[in-house]
């Protein structure tokens, strides 16, 4: 287990909410967008495919950070910053479906599951706001 | 007006809805949380303070990202990518006071109202998704 995710604000990671992962493009300019995510006290995983922009830029660039906020306390929010220790190859879809159970979508593997990998990061540093 | 904002999507800039505003740290690793945001039809506006990491991010590298989630539908989103065209002085806090009310939040000028500034971004593309 890392200490890096403090107690108080681990539920951010637990809780089925969608994590903003921003990366830095080869260009030096950020790029973000909403990210499923499983948390397993250790690492984040991210489904991905190797066919993407944030694929090419966490390639180039590997310390990436993501934003999640508690929609019950919106000035209660959590950003984690890490690096991208490997890009595990997903062929048949598995960690997509895995993920997609954990946030009550259909869970059937993607039509670009060939193409799909699984993102793993490891929390280095956080920021945080903690109001309720 | 921009034409960068598609109308389907626009209501994700009108309404007041957490903005995850990435900017590019100065060791170029990425930095991304929650901010309140305006957004007149041609700019995105955010309070800000001259103190904290960001502005100095901005100062360094002005290209930034934003990500918002419509929360009735978790897969639909915009990501805005920009440039900050420029920081505006807010001593008296009267722009964070007016991002309070649009968020429904107390409308006190901030402790750090001195300090405050306005960073003005123009949009300049998009990435999304419009599932419903």
């Amino acid at each position: 287990m890392t200490d890096v995710i403090p107690e108080q604000l681990s539920d951010l990671l637990e809780r089925p909410l969608l994590g903003h992962l921003a990366t830095t493009r080869p260009d030096g300019s950020p790029q973000v967008n909403p990210m499923w995510f499983l948390w397993d006290g250790t690492h984040l995983r991210f489904t991905h495919t190797s066919r993407r922009a944030k694929f090419r830029n966490v390639r180039h660039e590997p310390r990436v950070a993501m934003s999640v906020v508690d929609p019950d306390h919106p000035s209660r929010y959590l950003e984690v910053r890490g690096t991208v220790e490997s890009v595990d190859d997903d062929p048949t879809g598995a960690f997509y479906v895995a993920l997609a159970q954990r946030y009550s979508r259909p869970p059937n593997p993607p039509a670009d599951a060939p193409d799909r990998v699984v993102l793993v990061v490891r929390p280095e540093s956080i920021s945080f706001q903690d109001r309720r």
